[in-house]
């Protein structure tokens, strides 16, 4: 079976930018470009041209200096926000403009005042001024998570018609549960008629915690991109993360798909992501958490000193992590002490390691984490003559 | 429909103290265990008895302590270990003993150096073992997401034959896809003969950022028990979030699912743990993330301006979060400009407020946030005699 390439669009520099907190001046954006490029990401959204003069400038530089990636600009369904968008990624090698409209009811009455057919008018009328700029037009049908599927692929229909490669089909306020979300996709796919003209896209929210679920669903029904960000930073909870996405399609390749994405770069462009944006990243965020390696209850431990497929799916080094850990608390069992104490030179027998081992509860019960230096002490305290060559 | 009660299973305290780091002493453990009861968490696994005499004690106390949720504690296939978590649950109201083995043919081969018939034998063993201390007993299908489910199935039907009254089917490695998972649960529940005669538990690990899905795929297959975390903690990537699987259910009605968590506790609880075991939440994470209610892109900030439900599924009162929060960046737009300079006091008219906006637009191209002070200097310098109130 020949695998299906997924394509990945970060919006890190778009949706994620824009949280609170997170605003990167211009020379920021493009280091972080060069380095999104180097990943292996496909499109890079750069950012959202119309909303200040620094971002018009930040999307400007990023289309001159990235020659492989495609260069994405946001804009509404505006016509003065879609020319300064083309104005800013004229320079860009490949270039794309992203717009859009609110399509579900909730939108089209409570931030438009309109109603579904005006809507329909409008989604196709901006992807016809974007036709002005660039032959690659990605549409989006914000609130699409919560738009009526009938409704939707009308609009999807009328906008590949008017010339959108690209559609995307948001999950804006995160709602969706996965078969939800994937059952949109297959109804696209099933009835729009020039759906094979286009891809669909997947951008998803976390509010619920589904998002990369929700992307992966997305791909098993159809859809052929996939949006996300780094840390999974965007507004609110959070959009898909890149690191889970690549790292499912990688992992479970009975799926038949693929990504360009250079999976031992993930946790070093993390750490960029996080320092620059002064983001923390949890210690259980899975892929690039402190912890997602470490190990600390006694039955794991023994199980992954034996085996470290027992208990981890994933090697460390192949999305460049440090080496897994093997954590020492009160939970650690014998295996994980002689392991230690072997690796810290000690030669001690099993009757030795069972009443160091009792020395080392009573230790552990009152700290965090039992460092090498207790376990040196508990040794000479032992037996003194045990030392080791280290 | 009548709803379908869904048991949360809370393992904070054992799965989720077990984390490098995250350790706590009995006094803190006892805290923890009242506050999981006053949320609403149906059972509380307070710790692995056997583990240290630390962790005995802590059990041994909370068991006093805990007057309505069922106290469970965890041990290995291992008689002693069964004895000394018995012994310590003793004083319980209401006392679970969560026993198990692994059996993946990994665990089996590499951890046990054993075999299926083995394996078999010693499952059905530890539920006997565990019923001379109580009658609630759960049984743990170590490593289940990478189990034959032919397999798993003969060792399910054989547990509750033997008594187990629960039986936890772990993906204990983050591996399984939400509808691998579903489909597992499907299988348990069409092929064990015996299965109306015992809840079937989902325990998954978010390695690759599943563990929530995954739980949800699980109860929609038929299982009636969740076991999780508050903020996902456990062992790497960490377990299912209880905030997570809580809130999918609540805004979920048509799963026609209840559990009996109270929802406004979760952001306090929250806290509360990363306070007292020193792990940080993520700004970005779901429903208890310090962003997780905050809206910063101006296409955003003017839909929830007009309709909240535009852009937030969840009220943020209903899981004790601050209000919605409008943070004014380079990304926002005239309509949280205007709003902001309305709630300070002032009375622009929209040509004011149209200057202003430029002159906020070269202020936020330069800082990460603008505050309520750059306003107010921005106001002074335009219009020295538009004066606020406040």
């Amino acid at each position: 079976m020949s695998e299906k390439k997924i394509f990945i669009f970060d919006t890190t520099l778009r949706d994620g930018e824009q949280v609170p907190g997170c605003k990167l001046n211009t020379k920021e954006k493009i280091e972080l470009a060069l380095q999104l490029e180097d990943l292996g990401v496909d499109i890079i959204e750069a950012g959202f041209p119309i909303s200040s003069p620094g971002d018009f400038e930040s999307v400007n530089q990023i289309a001159k200096t990235i020659k492989n990636a495609t260069v994405c600009g946001l804009s509404r369904a505006v016509q003065k926000d879609i020319e300064v968008a083309g104005e800013a990624l004229k320079p860009a090698a490949r270039r794309r403009i992203h717009t859009g409209i609110g399509t579900s009811d909730y939108h089209i009455k409570s931030k438009f005042n309109s109603n579904r057919e005006d809507i329909l008018q409008r989604a196709i009328q901006c992807v016809k001024w974007a036709r002005n700029y660039t032959d690659d037009i990605e549409f989006y049908a914000e609130d699409a998570g919560r738009t009526d599927n009938d409704y939707l692929a009308k609009v999807v229909e009328a906008v590949i018609a008017a010339g959108a490669t690209t559609v995307n089909i948001p999950d804006t306020t995160g709602y969706c549960l996965p078969y939800q979300y994937g059952d949109k996709i297959a109804y696209l796919v099933n009835n729009v008629p020039n759906i094979d003209k286009a891809v669909l896209s997947c951008h998803c929210h976390n509010d619920l915690g589904l998002a990369t679920a929700n992307s992966i669903a997305g791909i098993i029904s159809g859809a052929r991109q996939i949006e996300c960000t780094i840390n999974g930073l965007g507004e609110r909870a959070g959009n898909t993360s890149l690191e889970e996405v690549v790292m499912i399609i990688k992992q479970h390749k009975h799926l038949g798909f693929t990504t360009s994405i250079k999976s031992e770069q993930l946790n070093p462009i993390s750490r960029v992501v996080s320092d620059v944006m002064r983001m923390p990243v949890q210690p259980n965020k899975a892929i690039v958490g402190s912890n997602a390696f470490s190990h600390s209850s006694g039955i794991h431990q023994d199980g992954f000193l034996k085996d470290a497929l027992t208990y981890e799916i994933i090697n460390p080094e192949e999305v460049g992590a440090a080496g897994s850990r093997i954590v020492l608390t009160a939970r650690s069992g014998r295996s994980a002490l002689a392991h230690r104490l072997q690796k810290l030179g000690y030669q001690f027998n099993r009757n030795d390691v069972d009443v160091l081992y009792e020395m080392f509860l009573k230790v552990a019960d009152l700290k965090k984490e039992v460092q090498d230096e207790d376990l040196k002490e508990m040794s000479a305290a032992y037996k003194p003559e045990a030392v080791t060559a280290s």
